[in-house]
Formats: C-alpha cells, sequence, structure tokens
C-alpha cells in the first residue's frame, strides 16, 4: 500500500485552515475571567463605573494598554469591542457613505481603488469586494510592499487606501523594513481621503525568540506632518480569546475627532466590563510581552513541525520560516488549487487557493496559506504528512 | 428667602437627562461575572469552545434567550455585542451602501424618507440624520401610532421605514394597542424594502405590577406572509449590564439570510463568552422574569416620587402615568426650552428639550424627558423639587 492510500485509511477530518489560537493558548487567559468578580470595585481611572452606559471612548486604563501596544499616545487610541475587523470595516463603510474629513463619499464617485499587497488577508480584501471598491494587487515582497509601485499608484486620485500588514504579515510572515515603513509614512497620495490601513494585529506575536523590530510609523509619519495618513488597528483576539479580546484603532486628532462624532451616532459605548478585566489581568504592556512568550513556547513547536515537513519536500515548494505571526505561505508550482482539493479530499482542509489573492484569483496559482496553530501536535503531523505527500504527489 | 433662592444655594450637581440603571440596579447582576470561570467547561450546546472563533450569529443558549424575550423561533435570532443601537445603525447603514434584498441602495436614490413617532427616542432620529433621511414626525398615541396616517405615508415608495418602541416606548411609557400591531403586521408599504424598525428594549421592563401585553408581531405578519417587513431588536443593557449586556436581532429568513452574508464581512464573531455568561446568570426566560422583579422594587419607588411630585404641580403640567420602561414624560406649557435651561442653571441637567423629536425640533416646544432610574431617591427628589419649582415659576 503507498502511502497516499495509507493516509486515506485514516479517514482524516483536520482542519488547518484558519488562525485560531488552540485550547493550550487559551487556557493561558483564563484567569483572566476571575480578575473582575461581584465584589470588584467597577469604577476606573475616571472614577466612572465601567458597568454603566458612557465612555465611547473606552476606559483610560484600556486606551493607555492599547496604546502602548500601537506605540501611540493613549489619547490617539478609541477601544472598541472585541473585533478588529469590525472597525476596519466601519472606516470603510463610513468612508463609503460619508467620505473623509470633507471629501467626497465614496458612494458618489464612479470608481474608487484600492492598493491590495499579495499574498494579503481575505477578510481584508472580502471588505472591499463588498463595497465594489477595485482591488489593484501588487506583490509583497520580503521587507514590505513595492514603494515605487505603491508612489506610483497613488497618484491616481481614484486610489483612496492599502491594506498593511507590517509585522508578521499575514500569511507570508514578514515585517516591513524601517525603508518601507519610512516611505509609507512620507506618502503623498492625490487622494486627501487616502488612508493607510494599518493592521498591526501581530505587534507582540514572536515564534522565534527574537522579536522583530517595527519601526514607528505613527512617529515617523508626524515628522513630517502626514500622519492623517495612518488608521491603526490591533486586538486581543491572539492574545486572550479571539471570542472575547478587545481591539483598538489609533489616529491623528482630525481623523479621531471624526471618527469619535460619527461613533457617538452608532453606539453609546462598547463592552467596558471586558476592557477592564483586560487592564486588571494584565497590568501594562510588560504583563502582555510576558504572556505571549507562554504563547510563543506553544507557538514554536508547531511551526517547528511544520518546517520539519517542509524541509523534507523543499524541491517542490518554496516558503519563508516566519519569525513569527500565525501562518506559513507555502509556494507551489501552479497547482495550488489542485493540492488544496486532493487535501481535502485526504480530510485536511486548507485555506482554499486564491484566498490570498483579491477575487479569490491567484494568477500565479501558487500560494497556499498554512494555519497551525489550531491543531495538536500529532494531529498537525498528520495534517503535514498529507500536505507534503500531496504535494510531492501533485509535483510529478 | 424663596424656594428658588434656597435651591440655588445649594449649588446642585444633579443628572436626570439619560436612562442609566442606578448602582442597585447595577449591583443586581454582579455575580453573573462569577458564572464563568477558569475552570468552566467553554462549551455551548454546539459543542464549541466559546472562547475561540466561529459562530457567527452567537451561542445556541444565547439565541434561545433572546428569541424568548423576543417571542420569536430562536432560528430567526442573531445575538450580538453589547449594543443594540449599533445593530439598528447597521442595518440602516447598510440598506444605504447597499440596499435591502436586492432593492436599490439608498444612497443612490434621491430621496429616502422615514416615519418618526413623536415624542420619540433622540437617538434613533440621529442615526436618520446622519444618513440625511427625511424624517416625517407623526405624533405617537396613548395606543401606539396613528395607524391611518400611516397607512397613508407608506404608499409613497420613498418612505422606507418607522421606528417603533412598542412596549412601554420611549419616551412616553406607552403600550402598542392589538390593533395598532395589527395593523403594523399587514402594513403594504410601496417599497419593497421598506422595513419597521420594531426596537423592543423594554420587553420585561415592568414599573407596576400590572405587565402590559404586548400582541407578537411576529406571528401577525406571518398570518399575512408579511415576516420580511419586521427587524426587531432587544438587549440586555436594562437587564444586566449597559456597558456590557448583549443585544439581538430578529428577522425572518430572508432577511436574516441577506444580513448574516454581510455581517461575515464585517466581523468574525460577536464576544460569546459573554453569551454564555448570560445564559448561565439567567438560565432561561424565567430567570430574567424574576431578575426584573428586584429591578421593578428599586424603580417603582423611584418613579413614585416623580409622581408625587408631578402631582402637586398638575395644572401646569401633564404627564402619562408609564407602567413600565425608563421615562417619564412630561408636556408643559410651550416653554418646556427655558424650563430645561433654567433647571440646569439650578443644577438639574435635563434631557435638552427637543430631543425627543425629529433634527431636535419639537413644534409645541412642549415635551421634557425625565429619566429618573440614576438618581439616588434623595438626589431624584431634590431634582423633582428644582423641576416643579421651575415649572411653577415658568409658567406664571
Amino acid at each position: 500500500m503507498n502511502h497516499i492510500d495509507e493516509l486515506k485509511k485514516m479517514k482524516l477530518h483536520l482542519d488547518i485552515s484558519r488562525g485560531k489560537p488552540c485550547k493550550a493558548q487559551l487556557d493561558l487567559s483564563n484567569k483572566m475571567l476571575e480578575v473582575i468578580h461581584s465584589r470588584s470595585p467597577f469604577l476606573d481611572d475616571n472614577n466612572y463605573d465601567v458597568r454603566n452606559y458612557g465612555e465611547l471612548t473606552g476606559i483610560p486604563e484600556a486606551k493607555k494598554l492599547m496604546a502602548d501596544i500601537l506605540e501611540v499616545p493613549a489619547e490617539n487610541v478609541i477601544v472598541y469591542g472585541n473585533s478588529s475587523l469590525a472597525i476596519m470595516f466601519d472606516q470603510i463603510s463610513r468612508s463609503y457613505s460619508k467620505g473623509v474629513l470633507g471629501s467626497t463619499p465614496w458612494c458618489k464617485l464612479p470608481k474608487v481603488k484600492w492598493i491590495c499587497l499579495t499574498p494579503g488577508y481575505d477578510r481584508h480584501f472580502a471588505i472591499l469586494e463588498y463595497f465594489d471598491i477595485e482591488m489593484i494587487d501588487v506583490p509583497l515582497k520580503e521587507d514590505g510592499p513595492d514603494m515605487e509601485r505603491i508612489e506610483e499608484l497613488v497618484k491616481d486620485d481614484s486610489v483612496k487606501g492599502i491594506w498593511c500588514v507590517p509585522k508578521y504579515s499575514n500569511p507570508t510572515g514578514i515585517t516591513y523594513s524601517d525603508e518601507v515603513v519610512r516611505r509609507l509614512a512620507r506618502l503623498k497620495p492625490s487622494a486627501k481621503d487616502f488612508r493607510i490601513y494599518y493592521d498591526n494585529a501581530y505587534a507582540l506575536h514572536n515564534i522565534d525568540d527574537q522579536d522583530d523590530k517595527l519601526l514607528n510609523i505613527f512617529e515617523e509619519a508626524k515628522k513630517v506632518n502626514n500622519e492623517d495618513i495612518l488608521y491603526m488597528f490591533t486586538s486581543t483576539s491572539k492574545i486572550t480569546f479571539p471570542g472575547g479580546g478587545i481591539s483598538a484603532l489609533a489616529a491623528s486628532s482630525s481623523n479621531l475627532e471624526e471618527i469619535k462624532k460619527q461613533l457617538s451616532i452608532q453606539t453609546i459605548g462598547f463592552d467596558k466590563l471586558n476592557q477592564l478585566r483586560h487592564v486588571r489581568f494584565f497590568q501594562n504592556k510588560n504583563g502582555i510581552v510576558e504572556h505571549m512568550k507562554k504563547h510563543q513556547q506553544i507557538l514554536k513547536e508547531k511551526f517547528s513541525i511544520v518546517y520539519e515537513y517542509l524541509d523534507k519536500v523543499s524541491d517542490y515548494v518554496s516558503y519563508n520560516k516566519a519569525r513569527g505571526g500565525y501562518f506559513v505561505t507555502i509556494k507551489v508550482n501552479h497547482n495550488a488549487d489542485k493540492i488544496v482539493d486532493r487535501c481535502l479530499k485526504l480530510g485536511v482542509k486548507l485555506t482554499e487557493a486564491g484566498a490570498t489573492h483579491p477575487y479569490h484569483k491567484d494568477p500565479t496559482n501558487s500560494y497556499i496559506r498554512l494555519a497551525p496553530t489550531y491543531l495538536s501536535n500529532d494531529n498537525l503531523r498528520l495534517a503535514m504528512d498529507v500536505i507534503t505527500t500531496v504535494i510531492v504527489e501533485q509535483s510529478k
């Protein structure tokens, strides 16, 4: 019996498609559920009872905590609910309906375009597709976007934004170089309502002991009075609980003023009890950094397993060994769709081929994203066995 | 020294402007913060770990709980985060950007109109103003909207919706009659994308021992195959914590299918830990009903204080003794703005005059909303002393 037949016989049912933390990772934050309790003082630093309405932009301590993750002043931060994706959606939705700082609402324009670095994050692209925003595919390099290309593209005033995951990028795991960050911060697009959507989802998510240093884009933009170009996002989804974290936006004071005004129409406030829970659990950024070392211990092993298997088939596949983040992206030989299909038939669900590109169309049909965090180590070995066996099979 | 001067000397600083629960009410739910803890089984009825991503539409137990409040089947419910206002905003925002079940997006129409029952809820009106939707002011009667007027207005296909707070209405406290609910359920507007925004925020919020019975509009609409006309909303903001409750939307299966599809672009899911917290704390609707009796004990006294003072000045002011909800609305003699200003100068902040009407313009300048829940009983007496003294002063 050949190895494929052996794998078939196992009737596997494994999912390596999405960046979900595993149970051991979730358990790291269970104690957070006890730091506020029925005898808690529910007052925040403003002496405000967090159980009640109010404090639209978040409690001061939570602003400070999220600001420290993003390396910006607390006054430039709004703390939201559990989903940073929802913040990004909201920003685009509001730009579509109402414009940005006085610009024409995008729904009134004949055409709106956006720069999408690829491989990129499918949920970013899905928001643009929803709002009928034309996506321009620009390859992401090892040190970030090709800035020459970007600087050229933003001369077109229908180009209104760019998605960036600057550190441990989803899905390739690369971190932007200082040079790239500096040029992004200095970008002078034709469109005054152009924004860099800077999704710093993996700011503290090391896998290696080495921490990639990301230059502070907020400071860089300030130096050249260009801070209005930035919307920055982060969340604790992959720090505490994806189903019960907190998220944040950071922006310049003029951007923030507009956002607050709009937000006050939309809601009376976000879940401040959960904000307090996070603050009491971590105390400060250092508390998060220490906590992330525990995640790292768990993830390091999982990523090693992935590389151990990939290294054995390195003749057929290329990949970047991510030093952080949640994903490994492999590049195969123009048959990604077939490999994904074949793996699914063998009981291993991968992110669909094409998901890393706008409109789900990878013109090279070569990128596959692996999300190794969720499976147990044993199951991850099985999944990697299937994946690498299929890669070899399909390459012959 | 006359009484006004005595009140001045007290240098009061009291806020009776917003429907915020008082501390004793918030304390009723403190134990909810302990029902999930570090040793919890975090699995819901689907055997899904609520700490992780997933279950976009909410955990099954939470759907059941919220469905029971709204008196609809659980399969017609989506459970959201802590703000039902945010759900309503989203519905209008999506209709504006994308239309409703295939209709033209409202942003592409020359004019969109909406029926606003007055006195009504300022935050409802603010959403419409934000989206430039023209508000048509229709007086709310003791048994709900003037249905003849509504049936006439919906012949105009630019009229796309109506706000309803059907039980213990904000701010007059009235409940819609069976006749009104039946006619609403049978409404046949010209616009296929017309929706009744049915904000049942006070479904279980009795002040009197008597519970107003609200006819089930979902059932009524179903009888005549008209259930697509309804979007229903509720939340636990005034059951557990305004800053940490859960909210829900109910709608027909076709509406829900569209909403889910759009929602999947917007977020990966809402805070399921908080959903589980609510479910474990209450167990079922009966748990909530029992809990609401404790709220009632606290609120009963506060509302009695309001009526005790108002009854003394009944020559100058008319009002409805609400059997539930959060507000008492008084009608004065065309000088509401002056009364509100004068009270503010004496240290008592009321909801602004005009807030009960579209564009903050009460053409009769006579409605003032009182929100008696937040203040301590002693402070409420002081506030009512100021308010009634000013009413008499300004009526002479």
